[in-house]
């Protein structure tokens, strides 16, 4: 899927909504956890609830590792049912990989050739060769981690190099040239959102994916202030507070309301913005 | 296990070497591929005729995913076999995580809950929320990326900042504040080895985790001459240099006999410095 195509897909659902799987036992209600796959149960229904309303959905992998390879299992068949059910929807495996070339692309097989993800972020500290890999399959995209909602993110992303500008600035400018604008994005933390003017300076073409609306306080207002293009340009995630809305048997309802909420917004901030 | 018990392996064994067990299905002798979980019979095989000549195994998880849950069976059957078999062995699960705080502590749950690793790598870029988490397992450690081999390195790691401290450097400097020199150590690509003293310089204590020393050109020698503390603080890994240092069925005497050469070129070099 191309930048295009992303495109259309969010003008047809009038939305960028991601709904990021960030799926917990122990928080999924009672009676799904006694089932053979929870966390795939917990995920179908959350999707069938939803995907009317969403762009992307993003699994992020220690929420599966952490219960070994019967949670990759469930990963897999999450990804699986989503690309089954929903060709057009965009599957982002929220996976932060990065190694040396040969081993970068065995992460991007894991993900590409034998999954059938979208995308994959990656973590750009160890350069070219960790990145290039995810960009060898057509229609594919890799997610370059960029400036980063968490706490920690000033530690090293905010770094001013000796020409003054900040690592985070770097690792757009530079990544970029590897890629294209249909095969690269940049996670780019909401809760940030003065920043994102900094980054449009940069790249005013790339989708940037947007972490940290909902349970980590960003504002969508502004996100799409700063951030939005002439091709929306943007693709927010919200995981906590969509998927664990209710904590009944009716979580999935409950989702789909806040998921329609969130929708409306960018209805809105669309049709005002392009 | 912390640094010292790590050091009375090493005097014991007299070598410091890791085996990094980057096992491809394409790689491994045709016989062992037509068994059930033929990465990890490759794994037992290569453990059983090297484990009194390495203190250390570690396993790539990009080589385990590529085959999906699958493959994460037999990277846990190949922890949990090197577990087994030797209480003692330093595991480190070599899958360069990093995420926000409540991610990361699923992705530490994953290799220190569920599984009996003894380390993590860990990719630096989003901060202290992403390191500290492991942190919290006594006995544990994480082995961050500062000064990776790979050609890519440089695009971002040697990046000097106003004071005119490399990124590398102030990744030494500022992550061993979160922990000690029992729960943290560094990756340092040995194709480096001038870079050793500025490691060394920074931090004299910490033990380094020497990847490159094989396929990818490093010089044991010379990693000595720079690297190696009172205590060692020195783990060399080689991978395919070892397991893949003969292709028939004789691939587990052959890997024994490279790591026994290694092994007593390590010898010697401890004879020499401590």
């Amino acid at each position: 899927m191309d930048g295009t195509r992303l495109f259309e897909e969010i003008s047809r659902k009038k939305s960028f909504l991601c709904i990021g799987l960030d799926t917990e036992l122990e928080k999924i209600p009672l009676p799904l956890r006694d089932t053979e796959f929870p966390l795939f149960e917990f995920n179908r229904q959350i999707v069938d609830a939803t995907h009317d309303l969403v762009i992307a959905y993003k699994p992020n992998l220690a929420f599966y590792e952490c219960y070994g390879a019967a949670g990759w299992h469930q990963f897999e068949l999450t990804v699986n049912y989503i690309r089954d059910r929903h060709p057009d929807m965009f599957i982002i495996a929220d996976a932060k990989r990065g190694d040396i070339g040969n081993t970068s692309r065995k992460y991007a097989g894991a993900f590409f050739d034998n999954l059938p993800c979208d995308a994959v972020t990656v973590a750009p500290y160890m350069g070219s060769d960790s990145v290039t890999p995810f960009l060898q399959y057509p229609g594919k995209w890799v997610v370059v981690l960029a400036l980063t909602s968490n706490q920690g993110a000033d530690d090293f992303q905010m770094i001013s190099n000796t020409d003054h500008e900040r690592l985070f600035e770097t690792v757009l400018r530079k990544t970029a040239q590897w890629g294209n604008t249909d095969n690269m994005m940049y996670v780019v933390g909401a809760t940030r959102a003065a920043m994102l003017v900094k980054v449009r300076e940069i790249l005013p073409d790339h989708f940037l994916l947007i972490p940290g609306v909902g349970a980590q306080g960003g504002d969508l207002a502004e996100v799409a202030e700063y951030g939005m293009n002439k091709q929306c340009g943007l693709i927010v995630n919200s995981s906590r507070a969509i998927i664990y809305a209710d904590d009944s048997e009716k979580f999935a309802l409950a989702a789909r309301d806040k998921a329609r909420e969130v929708q409306q917004q960018m209805q809105e901030l669309l049709k005002k913005k392009i």
